[in-house]
């Protein structure tokens, strides 16, 4: 199949961006991949690991040739990224993001890549480790991938980046930055949260059990997997995404205050209740 | 291999009593294995799956020559069953469960149960699905078994019990029954209770999100299997442990309420501090 690209800039390296790296040269999708990190390790694991054909020595000299600019960091560093990069990409450029956040990003990121084609996207893959060692050409293999184009997105540019992730395995589906934000704060976003919460709260001294968690269970370790996320990566998603969370956190709190309550006041029918169509939700996810 | 007990009576065959029976019969623990459940359908199935040699038609047939009787029903029902059974017992049967609750549970059995032999143990053993259809008799290999003696405990009682769940594959530790209770308030009661809310929350309309929840990741599904529990089960437990987990699930509503005011007022560096925390307390499990 012809490449889709001539120049793939991968902007961050780590498991998504290194992935989608490996997909793009094992499969033709680019004729070649640059790629650029802040971090020089992250940099140099990309190339030995073949996510990338070049490593470039600053973000400029990585997308100055390049026909797409994929954002692949932490989303709190989008909006910089994108204006030293609208500076200095070819005008023709396109841009493209992984972000796990939309909403006011989007519109954000928008305003600084003007006239530039800029298409949304976000692939919902990710797994327990981070990192450019973990990536993998087959990530994104039957992996949705969500695309939030605007009445500012350009439909060619949008069936493009769109064909990319079909050829990367995905099967893309589309949403408005909005809708995007609420699905995942409920579907993703709480429960990172809650996981990092429930772990944390696990070795707080009032709880007397710092000597006991070797006794743990299995069903503990699959709970608490998310949590083993990145922290930045986390951080920034909980800080451009905070009013779905906030709502999501909240309505999550009152059902938790109920089965409190119900186990304060010994209330067996609200418990089954609760637990039952718990199980019935669970059986359907 | 000499059995340890002649006849040993399992009050309870779900997923953890019929896997007792498997392998008590699959190892020659017990000469025969008896059982008996309020559902005659699972007493049924407990035979077909060869996890009993016999299906009891009440409870005091079941243990009126056996030497062992075991509770595996949800804690909720032991100090009924208890009750029936002292009545119908021999006087030198001895007495175990396999109960997630200990505490005041424990105190309470002894009373009931006044000189007989009673050896509280918790097998640290699950399994998504509940119920005989999924039990094994490999389910206890290399999971630990927690009894959890007082002073009126029969030290010979205690290495019999001990005796069988090694035999069975288990490790064997002792705690008291109070530092039971706390142990696994936090590492496996609260859990389950963080994991139902969590997947309840998700259905409620304010989150919109009820069409959408095919969009969930492997993030999810693994964070939110323990919500297949038992609804019966945990309800029990909840109401048997009410204190313990009262005060884990305070302390996990901090540690929330404190990531909840970081987003609302843009704190990364609090983010950073809990999330960094947790991947490092949740790569230790």
């Amino acid at each position: 199949m012809k490449p889709l690209f001539k120049k793939i800039a991968i902007v961050g390296v780590g498991l998504i961006g290194g992935s989608l790296g490996l997909v793009c040269r094992q499969r033709g999708i680019a004729k070649s991949v640059l790629g650029w990190d802040r971090s020089r390790e992250n940099l140099e694991e990309a190339v030995a690991a073949g996510a990338i054909d070049l490593a470039a020595a600053n973000l400029p000299e990585a997308i100055r040739e390049a026909d797409l600019i994929v954002f692949a960091t932490p989303v709190g560093t989008f909006e910089e990224l994108a204006k030293e990069a609208s500076a200095a990409a070819r005008p023709d450029a396109l841009f493209t993001d992984v972000g796990s956040v939309k909403g006011d990003l989007v519109a954000s990121m928008e305003k600084i890549l003007e006239n530039r084609g800029y298409v949304p996207a976000h692939p919902i893959a990710g797994k327990e480790r981070s990192g450019v060692a973990s990536a993998s050409a087959e990530l994104f293999v039957g992996c949705k991938v969500i695309l939030t184009p605007t009445e500012r997105t350009d439909a060619k540019a949008k069936r493009r980046v769109g064909l990319l992730w079909e050829r990367a395995g995905g099967v893309v589906i589309e949403m408005t930055p909005q809708e995007h934000d609420r699905v995942f704060a409920a579907l993703s976003h709480l429960p990172h949260v809650v996981a990092y919460s429930l772990v944390y709260a696990l070795l707080d001294p009032r709880l007397g059990i710092e000597n006991r968690i070797r006794f743990s269970a299995g069903g503990l370790k699959d709970f608490t997997r998310i949590a083993a996320s990145s922290p930045q990566m986390w951080r920034d998603i909980c800080l451009k995404n905070g009013g779905e969370i906030s709502r999501a956190i909240e309505v999550f709190e009152e059902v938790l205050a109920r089965i409190k309550g119900a186990i304060a006041r010994g209330d067996p029918a609200l418990l089954t209740e609760i637990f039952s169509r718990a199980k019935e939700i669970r059986e359907r996810l």
